[in-house]
């Protein structure tokens, strides 16, 4: 399955160039054109100010550059510690009669650039007629390679008669947020067809890119200048060049393997090979909905390119190595949209995220010191090691839920791969957690509160008793044994009951008065009002209550669910790209098909919807996690790990849908799941007898062996 | 009255600039010493940041200019605009041998500096051991001068024997915040024996200052440096310096006079005339407390140094113009702190305050707007046209009592100067602040409720229905018109009806736990512990609910303010500079005589209190403001114009004081009030009768006649 891309539009480059980004776990790369951009300066700088997160807004350009590696960070004056986005080393570009190729000014056709979601190979072909008259046939290939993971690859062929002139390099000239983070830069050759560019980044990391050239017969001449090393040649048409980087830093944990003697071929072979065996685990199957499936597939790629194999000192950051938007840092998206699919169709990937948070716990400790608490307490948009680097004190100080989030992660972890998980290194962060949390817990005639804090809902910034974080403080407390504290703290319902308030007095917020103030439904409800207003109202930037009954969903009755739902969802903007999966999965459990299939569609169509920015500022990740959630927890009804022992499920396939198919490891045991109107198949693919139950019946199958359940 | 520095020393040196501010309304300087300090430079650029006001802190430094012009302000990236520090013009150094003076480094003995509170001018005197061997004494004289506000003259005497350099000129190397506000700057040789400097502000703003030397026979050499002019000469001693300084700048009401044929000793005399003027109608008379005598001289001389005369398009910030740590804005200080001062000893200079928030109607409106509300919103940190400038969203979005307080000094002057007033032009702020509140507040089942908003008490950041703001808000709409929802605001009590709370729910917060963890009391509570903590509990940075009483004082029983009292004070812990006096006035309400004393204390000896800081950062000026409150609201127990028609007066002398004297106009009508233990006696001296007051007893007073009251 192919993305593609048939005309070049300056509107949409941005967008192209956050959804075609490639990458090994290592090292990323965003789509970027080879040749770059006219008038598209990467060197402007500015200072970027720390702003409200649904409203801050981004300027316009033709393009960004985005090379990252994850762990380089580098300290920028305002906004702390932030990903560093590296020098650019996928320049190649012809020159043809001292015309330079440039989608901007060149007359170009039959342009076309697929990114191969199976193989994650990024093609663009165009016809180049330059303006001396002649036309060329252009052709660039290129991957990150999986089997590599500190190569990439790239090849330019150029068709038709003549000599061009082509330039190839490394540019250093690049900033982070308008920030320069290098404090040192050199470009060098290296050899006759090479150039070295080495930076010291501003957190003392070095980071040292290698881009080889090959072209039959070259020759190339260096030109170094300060933070760019380019190298150029003439070539007879036809040709092919091939340029091969490898990026290294002194964070690396093994050493890039000698590839030379391969050849393009062979190294795109076992590139392939690779990902081929991570689609295996986890492909889902949509049929009777191609744009649903290319959105499901669009997501899966980006899970698949984003995690970091056997590093646990990084996880995936919010904009999953696509943009650096975020800052490169690791949010509570991290255990409650991206675990999951890990969970359930890798987990001995899943592995490298819960070792993140463990070997984070010095860092959790350090935090909790610099607040006046004993214990641990998790950042809110953390740092490589655990540090809180979020510059906005109302996220920063209140959002605590991501400390309790993070032990929810932990156990769902042990419930679904490794029930020792909790008694080993992990044991430290509940007993560290807890400590933390009976430190900021706010005792008054002996019932525990928890006051002054942020929900999932960033528009009611300092609450008291916030439902989803008293619930998920509770269950980290009781894995600590601290049943007493946990059973004590409220969670406040109207008075029939039914009704789960967000926080202490929701009730008394101002109406939000949407028809009246909303006027731009182009951008968010927080892009139309000023942030005091947002923060005295009802308005929802997310799913709050809801996502904690989609989180402990046996705690809840329908009927209170769909209190919820009833009461909330007027009040929710889905400003946060977070609210729309989560709201889809409710409202599978709710039997809500119209509303499950509108959220599914602003879920699954989110870094597709160019129109709109789609993923010019990167890949919204989280949500990408979210689209697996809905297919596999709402529309399949899995039941997870953590309230599970059988293999659950309650199928509600959307109507358009034919069939929904999926690999799935069940506590140890590989399945496959295959859902079609008519019923339901279980393979069991594992060693061990798989205990099921579909819509309430249940099974074991044995090994090899299959079930159906007829709907 | 003089205050007297007879030591000097580093770590009390920025203290004594502050203290030793002088100025004239028109232009302000610091006490900065005119041959400056080795190693104390002015031009070393940060990033200052928005931070939490009570928790900043600031760089140590040997020494800090301060060049001030109300109403000239800069663009800063991150502070908004600010007040600009402009080009140093006090530099007059002697050189001998070779060796410059300078108080860190010469050889000095006799020192003394003196601040004559009466004149305003700042003496200093010492003998200088030179390395050489010589021994000068070393005179230095200046004054801003009241009489020609854009004038500054200094003096400098050298006797001994040889010769010295004089080194002379104006720096306009100086940042404000760390950040340079010029846009260009020249400096330039202004005859054989001038320099001038002209800068443009990054607002747009020019200002021009022209230096003159004088000394006999001396021949002037001119050195240009870029941002620095420095005559140069050579003098036969003894002999006397002159230095005039004449600023101007774009925005000028007024053309300089002429003064070259004035001596030193003419300008003196008018000058000092001005302030014997000043002096006469505002003089606190304190008998048997030299100390507080000297603070309240003290405070009095910078509110009479601060005020702009003719001038409603700036007010007095909140550094008094002897710092630029508040950014030189105009908070709710000017009503609530600096008004009744003038309003009771200067009714024609206090119209300049009303006049200046009537002219920052325009302001008010468009902050209004930019909020997405009708009417006008007045800022909590206002430029000099009444837009926010406020960098810090919790205080600039939340503390809208500002608003409310506006038209409370609005009506104040109404009531004791010009009854007509609130039908001129304050009509339209009257209506246009109502405007703002009928939109900003939310009806819930028709009752309105303010939500979301930070009283004075800025450790609570976003409450609803704060009962001091509820009840200012109530006042302001009354007085447009809107007396239901005014009667319809609500404030909180608790069950029995005595107590007020502070806002809904206060009573659910946080335990501050002052013992476990204020732990380092050098500094504020807020000092000691995170934001979060902060926000979270009942700790209050300053007097709210009482604040409330002290501005309806006929609308709370001895019983409730008592109870008010007792409640809150313990969790108060005065962190800012605006909460000791307004504890002290309450304290006399109350009789609660210790208590009113050791409040007193705390807002007297403020800017005097060195080894704390004191005025290193700009005088307290509300706190001064303050200082005459307590003084004539508390000690003389006066009721101010707005809720008494009678000079109405209770006197609880604190038991050291045996006399208490101070001038005062009531409503046009001017009077000495005269307290000693024996007795209370009030002489009009005005034209009309005088209805008093004291103690309960009524009287009214002829023109001319006095009347005493015995204890």
């Amino acid at each position: 399955m192919k993305l593609v891309e048939t005309t070049f539009q300056e509107q949409t480059a941005l967008a192209y160039e956050g959804l075609f980004t490639q990458g090994s776990g290592y090292l990323h790369i965003r789509g970027s054109l080879e040749e770059h951009l006219s008038d598209a300066p990467q060197n402007t700088r500015y200072l970027r100010l720390p702003a409200n997160v649904t409203a801050e807004k981004f300027a316009a350009r033709g393009a960004k550059w985005g090379t990252y590696v994850p762990g380089i960070f580098g300290q920028h004056p305002l906004l702390n510690r932030e990903m560093v986005n590296l020098p650019w080393f996928l320049g190649l570009a012809p020159i043809v009669d001292g015309e330079r190729l440039d989608m901007r000014r060149s007359n170009v056709s039959d342009y076309r650039r697929a990114l191969n979601l199976r193989t994650a190979t990024l093609e663009r072909t165009l016809v180049w007629q330059t303006r001396s008259g002649r036309r060329i046939a252009v052709r660039f290939e290129r991957f990150v390679s999986a089997a590599r993971p500190h190569l990439c690859v790239q090849r330019l062929t150029l068709t038709g008669a003549g000599v061009a002139e082509i330039e190839a390099g490394i540019e250093a000239d690049v900033l982070t947020s308008g920030h320069d983070h290098f404090k040192s830069v050199s470009v060098t050759t290296a050899g006759t067809d090479g150039v070295r560019c080495r930076v010291v980044t501003d957190c003392d990391t070095e980071v040292q890119m290698v881009a080889r050239l090959r072209a039959n017969g070259a020759k190339w001449q260096f030109i170094g200048e300060p933070r760019r090393g380019t190298l150029r040649c003439q070539c007879q048409l036809p040709v092919t060049i091939e340029k091969r980087t490898v990026v290294t830093t002194s964070r690396d944990l093994d050493k890039p393997q000698e590839a030379e003697e391969l050849s393009f071929e062979q190294l795109h072979t076992e590139h392939a090979a690779v990902w081929a065996e991570r689609w295996e685990k986890s492909e889902v199957v949509i049929e009777g909905d191609e744009s649903g499936s290319r959105a499901m597939m669009t997501s899966l790629y980006h899970l698949l390119r984003c995690h970091v194999t056997n590093d646990p000192r990084v996880t995936i950051d919010a904009k999953g190595y696509a943009g650096d938007a975020y800052f490169g840092r690791f949010f509570w998206d991290t255990e409650m949209y991206l675990l999951p699919f890990y969970l359930y169709t890798d987990p001995a990937r899943a592995k490298t995220f819960v070792d993140f948070r463990v070997q984070a716990l010095p860092g959790a400790m350090a935090n909790a010191k610099e607040y006046g608490y004993r214990g641990a307490r998790y950042p809110w948009e953390s740092d490589e090691v655990g540090r809180e680097q979020c510059p906005s004190w109302q996220y920063r100080d209140h959002e605590v839920h991501v400390t309790a989030d993070v032990v929810y992660g932990l156990a769902h972890y042990a419930r679904a791969v490794d029930p020792t998980y909790l008694q080993g290194p992990a044991a430290q962060v509940l007993a560290e957690t807890a400590r933390y949390w009976l430190d900021r817990i706010t005792f008054r005639d002996g019932q525990p509160h928890l006051l002054g804090v942020m929900g999932p809902n960033e528009y009611a910034p300092i609450t008291h008793n916030n439902a989803y974080t008293n619930r998920l403080v509770a269950f980290a407390l009781s894995l600590a044994g601290e049943g007493a504290v946990a059973k004590a703290l409220p969670i406040y319902r109207s008075t029939d009951g039914l009704l789960v308030w967000q926080c202490e007095g929701f009730d008394e917020l101002a109406e939000p008065e949407f028809d009246k103030l909303w006027t731009n439904r182009q951008t968010g409800y927080a892009g139309n009002v000023s942030q005091e207003r947002l923060y005295r109202s009802k308005a929802l930037k997310q799913a709050d209550v809801l996502m904690l009954m989609l989180l402990f969903p046996h705690e809840f009755s329908d009927a209170e669910v769909r209190r919820a739902w009833d009461y909330y969802l007027p009040y929710t903007t889905h400003d946060s790209s977070l609210s729309a999966g989560a709201h889809a999965i409710v409202a599978c459990r709710l039997g809500l098909a119209r509303e499950a299939w509108q959220f599914w569609e602003m879920t699954a169509g989110l870094d597709l919807d160019l129109a709109h920015g789609g993923a010019a500022q990167g890949i919204h990740i989280a949500n990408a996690g979210a689209s697996w959630l809905v297919a596999v927890l709402g529309f399949a009804g899995m039941g997870t790990a953590l309230w599970h022992d059988a293999l659950t499920l309650r199928p509600r396939l959307p109507e358009r849908w034919k069939r929904l198919a999926f690999p799935v490891v069940w506590k140890g045991c590989a399945a496959a799941v295959d859902i079609s109107p008519a019923g339901t198949t279980i393979t069991n693919r594992g060693s061990q007898p798989l205990p099921v139950n579909v819509n309430g019946t249940a099974r074991t199958i044995a090994p090899n062996a299959k079930e159906t359940f007829p709907s």
